[in-house]
């Protein structure tokens, strides 16, 4: 890492909403030293995965998909019981964290915000950590190989069983993790969660898109899965070309059947998928390089 | 906290199997000032919830079943494909963090293992954390009440979807907090979690303990939840005495028809079931005092 410019660090003090300044010159968040160690060892975040977090790309100095990150950050919240946050503040943090960083063309923000110490006031810990990302150029062109696995889960789990917190974005991501690690065993790059009713639903950190023909779908985000920014954006783009785009339960089988797809995400903007459990995808280098255009395009 | 003695907290800086000591004062750990922050803001164990964990009781001084927390912390981390853990070192830090602690009846060490810092060299952040615990004597009086709530997972998953990393005690427990928060809302103060297909598994953070005339069953530990470290020892007590107890899958009504219930755990020691779902239980005072003082009275 020593090669790369170093990060920058905003902490959070004033992360709730209805919390007054303490002075003039209080906004809310202050830029530290990125080095600096803030977490305490009884911090809620850490001892029990206990918060929500966002992911959001900065090019060429832009943050990316920032109201919609905003948004799904105080939805992730609310499912987890925490204090409702001031977005304002994590607006501003956001922007200062992007800001403080030595320009580069490729920027990753980590917003992290915890339910704070245990025994403690309630107040949750938050930063916005910003730092250098991979060209996504490389992987959009190469494609990547994904794997299905099972995630346990029922496509109908976030409706019958709330409490199982899925859709929410969590800090609990243990098994996002894991399934990492079970595709680079099976010799592939990366996942697509199945649910065990046998629905295709997301990657561990991506949104799927699937062409058939002319039609280019994502699969219905009440499947407890996230509403993912990146793959807003890229329907985004369709539309304003006509095409027609849908959320819908799309079934594994329906997914191999597909004449394309993609893993979309703030971090890797588009990458389309070379094969699938092993048996190789026609890729859509058109598609994938018009949609990678618009998307790296972006300015908000 | 202010009225309580402070926490005692060591650092475990050689947390893997096979590396050598530093120096001839290097025992693998330190004991540091307990509200020193040492966790960084890029540490996998508050970014992803990776990492695992363990609780464990300490009543007089005598750290109870450091053994058993030991092979399950290594089990877990192996679930986890974390580096080899040097057990004899955690076994240390452990008595040393309890040893360092002022004398109190009751107290509760937190033992962590994160996957360590985001692009670094690998080696896991880990300490051990000792405080204060409530007297568990009040909750074996009163009893808890109960609501069982769905865990969206399958009783077989652990078998099917190792991925998943259910049996495997990880920092991603925002799922086990948000139950609590669930029973809450229901007027009940803790959960059992049952499968998807209806058997019964074991609280967010305790083992189920059933009376069936004479006979105590527990849920078989193979449908990925944990090896209870406390209902093995209410276990061994029972054999002592000659009593048959017994791993089962038991479906959630046969639990309901159950002659007494408990959940155990480290930090609550045993606690009765008064109600389930809304259901009052007849509670086996009798028994539930004659297992408390097994369980208290463990020294090791």
């Amino acid at each position: 890492m020593s090669d790369l410019p170093p990060a920058s660090l905003v902490v959070v003090d004033r992360p709730m909403r209805g919390t007054p300044p303490r002075g003039p010159g209080d906004v809310g968040f202050r830029l530290v030293d990125p080095d600096s160690m803030t977490i305490h060892v009884t911090d809620l975040g850490v001892t029990r995965g206990d918060g929500v977090f966002e992911g959001l790309g900065v090019v060429d100095g832009a943050v990316q998909a920032l109201e919609p990150h905003l948004l799904r950050l105080a939805r992730s919240a609310a499912m987890l019981d925490l204090p409702e946050l001031d977005l304002d503040v994590f607006r501003a943090a956001c922007l200062a964290s992007a800001a403080a960083h030595e320009p580069a063309p490729f920027l990753l923000q980590k917003l992290v915000v915890t339910r704070g110490i245990e025994g403690g006031d309630g107040t949750p810990t938050a930063w916005v950590r910003t730092a250098v990302m991979d060209d996504p150029a490389p992987e959009r062109r190469q494609g990547i190989s994904v794997v299905s696995l099972d995630r346990g889960y029922r496509h109908d789990v976030a409706e019958t069983s709330p409490w199982l917190l899925q859709g929410a974005k969590t800090l609990s991501y243990a098994v996002n993790k894991s399934v990492l690690r079970e595709a680079a065993r099976r010799g592939a790059d990366d996942v697509l969660f199945v649910s065990s009713d046998g629905y295709a639903l997301e990657g561990p950190s991506a949104s799927l898109i699937a062409r058939f023909g002319d039609r280019y779908v994502t699969p219905r985000t009440d499947q407890g899965i996230l509403a993912g920014t990146t793959q807003a954006a890229a329907f985004d783009a369709l539309g304003r070309r006509g095409v027609t785009v849908e959320y819908a339960l799309l079934t594994l089988e329906q997914v191999r059947r597909a004449d394309a797809l993609w893993l979309v995400s703030s971090g890797r903007q588009i990458a389309p998928l070379t094969s699938l459990d092993g048996v190789a995808l026609v890729v859509d280098h058109d598609e994938t390089e018009r949609l990678g255009e618009a998307l790296v395009g972006r300015r908000s």
